[in-house]
């Protein structure tokens, strides 16, 4: 029974790992706020400041709300007209979990497409993620998105 | 029940597409039309045109017969022996299934490898299939695959 | 019953060599020799070598002790600080399977970034790999990471 559970939670969680790359590919950003429970945090770090346990983060969200703040502001900023996203992910690795709770480490790469064609990898990390899984579809409690590189662009515009 | 096949159809698709990208990067090309049922469509377009509905493609092959003459075209240009690429898909999303047919979008990034050892980020998007599911293998009836990039290289050699 | 060994296999290569991939890219060398066994093989070589039946090899190993050898040579050197890696692996394809050995193949993307924060796309290939799966986990009995392009950087430096 533990081991059904097991490979369920697995199984649900990488499915809501593709929905969530997969709604912001497609430009899709106000369902972005959806992958998460009302009282979550959302913050984008990187891999020196994570290791040496700053606080201090690129983007820093503590809501749904301001997620989706975030998203109005992109769209008032005609972002989402300049460029696209496309991630891809790896396997989910399973950290720890209860019943209602899933902790689990993803990495991506993300490659970006200007409007006039270029294409470049944008950014590589990996997600630490809280999940929260009591409900029909895993929904996030927390996502630090913990990237490689020293230097992610300060024009961070979609979400990663 | 119906939650079982969902899950083999899922897996059943996964390992299809693995199966595609294998037969590709390892220079296969003459089983690449064996992924597709005779009476398949291929083609390959970029999100501008596919978002505004345009019907042109890049490549538009309307059967088996029109994907085994690309093989033969490419094996004469030897274009094979010029480069190589090298596909990482993410999950597949089931989109719709049925008995017999199941739809799924699957995002790709493509890497290629020139005869001088230079590589570089060839090609991101996502392919939109729907595959036959009704034999022990799944098979192609469509694959649509939409490019993020409005600028593909002209010289499209190999399948995508 | 052989259905679900097979599936099994599978899971269980896939958790493997995400957990391979994760060690090397948060900078835990030091366990990656646990992930083969004693008497194990581990060569990185070239798609036009490995070709052209030849055994040479950009790097060769033929035991665990070499694996961790090579691990405290780059402490040494001082290399791990420099730069780290992210691997985003493919699915597995299981080519041969027996009660207590699976062959398979996974392709990979590498990127390297750079302390400086560049980031660039480091290798491109295929593990071809021998898993050993009488335990609890699968151990590497052989590894031959197969790089796509011929121009592979001859600092090597972390594994592959």
């Amino acid at each position: 029974m533990d081991q059904v559970n097991r490979v369920d939670h697995f199984r649900q969680i990488s499915h809501a790992q593709a929905a969530y790359a997969r709604a912001i590919d497609s430009g899709e950003l106000e369902s972005w706020p959806d992958f998460f429970v009302e009282d979550c945090v959302y913050r984008i770090t990187t891999a020196d400041n994570y290791k040496a346990g700053y606080e201090g983060s690129l983007v820093y969200c503590f809501s749904r709300g301001m997620l989706a703040d975030r998203v109005t502001a992109l769209r008032l900023a005609n972002i989402y007209e300049g460029q696209s996203y496309r991630h891809i992910l790896g396997q989910p690795s399973i950290l720890a979990e209860t019943a209602d709770e899933v902790q689990s480490e993803t990495p991506f790469m993300v490659a970006r497409i200007m409007r006039d064609g270029t294409t470049d990898l944008f950014a590589t990390g990996r997600y630490l993620d809280r999940y929260k899984v009591d409900g029909a579809t895993p929904k996030l409690a927390e996502r630090v998105v913990v990237c490689d590189s020293s230097r992610v662009d300060t024009l961070l515009a979609l979400p990663l």
